[in-house]
């Protein structure tokens, strides 16, 4: 680790943020697949520990209820990484993020929702953090999920 | 081909599958592009060999038929491996599947309509064929098509 | 450049077609990010250099109006990558676009309206333009835009 670079551990620790175990993947798929230097993550789901964060925007939750449960997806996303990784400091750049809003049509603030997962991945990876993005509104989620975030994701060896 | 491998020309005999031949791209696109070790695939769609699967679930379709439809989306996918790599053993690994059901807002079972696709990769490739999933409900699909899937895999040399 | 590579600055000038500023991204991300010889890009929108095109494909847009604004969509996407690498001759080979359209649920001709970034981007860079695709309808999109297009990208070191 070079004098510049960001320790995500430390910068946990510093945010107060425990990294939950990692959610069960339900259904014929892994959380996440390595090849090479590049993860792949399956859809990761806003869950607060006890229960998922269901209904749709611009419906049941609005942009801030939406906010949050993004950045509970990308906490979900932060404990698979740590647990293929072992420590979170061989994240080398997140390269794109997908985020899936179930949304009413009439729904516009898809950017709001979604960058509660970009803004702590960001806090807690500094510049290694920061990627590109697909930000869209879909009809409807498994088990009427708030919302999906998908990462890919370059590594390095430890 | 270490004796650990599972040969999947040998699989897809087994269980008494057919490859059909690669369904053409309909559109300014290709089925599938290899860069070094990664092969991207095109969104591939339902097709029984004489007719598109098509209509929504939730609607025109219930899960059981959705499964089928993903069967017929992940068969075709890999007609277009097989077109792609000669033969099949040269798969290294499944990296991500993006599964898109055309479903009503109200439909919540895409895992069990996905589960169709990834239960046949994992049946034909064994490991290999495990992998990171998104699996989400649009509002609508080209020409009322039931669903695609698009994978990204990693391949070898023969 | 081998005398048979199309050079797509050369084709641009021939086409009279003049590559815009890059978009700005707004929200938590970037517009595009390397790693190694790959490019993710961000969800591109269509911008006519005034305003963004908006609104659903089935009902405020039909499919023509929707062609014109996925090509100005990747025209977009053309931008951010000579941005990128400051000569489009360094893009080695497109490999997959995502298309992402604003649409009504009885909406069926997402592949003519995809088709206009995809057409361009063959235009542009030849071979190297061609791509494999998902096109898709989903429910919304940030800002009620029309649609959005993401690419991964190989390049080349100049």
């Amino acid at each position: 680790m070079s004098p510049l670079q960001s320790d995500p551990e430390r910068r946990l620790a510093e945010l107060g943020i425990e990294v939950p175990e990692p959610f069960p993947a339900f259904g014929t798929f892994v959380s996440a697949v390595r090849n090479g230097d590049t993860i792949y993550t399956a859809g990761h789901v806003p869950f607060d520990g006890s229960s998922l964060v269901c209904g749709k925007l611009g419906d049941q939750l609005d942009a801030d209820q939406g906010h949050a449960a993004a950045y509970l997806a990308a906490l979900s996303l932060i404990a698979t990484l740590k647990h293929e990784l072992g420590d979170l400091v061989l994240v080398h750049q997140f390269l794109h993020l997908t985020g899936t809003v179930n949304a009413t049509p009439e729904f516009t603030d898809h950017t709001r929702v979604i960058d509660g997962a970009s803004d702590l991945l960001v806090a807690v990876f500094g510049p290694a953090g920061t990627h590109a993005r697909l930000a869209i509104g879909v009809s409807s989620l498994p088990a009427n999920m708030a919302l999906e975030v998908q990462a890919v994701v370059a590594v390095r060896d430890g």
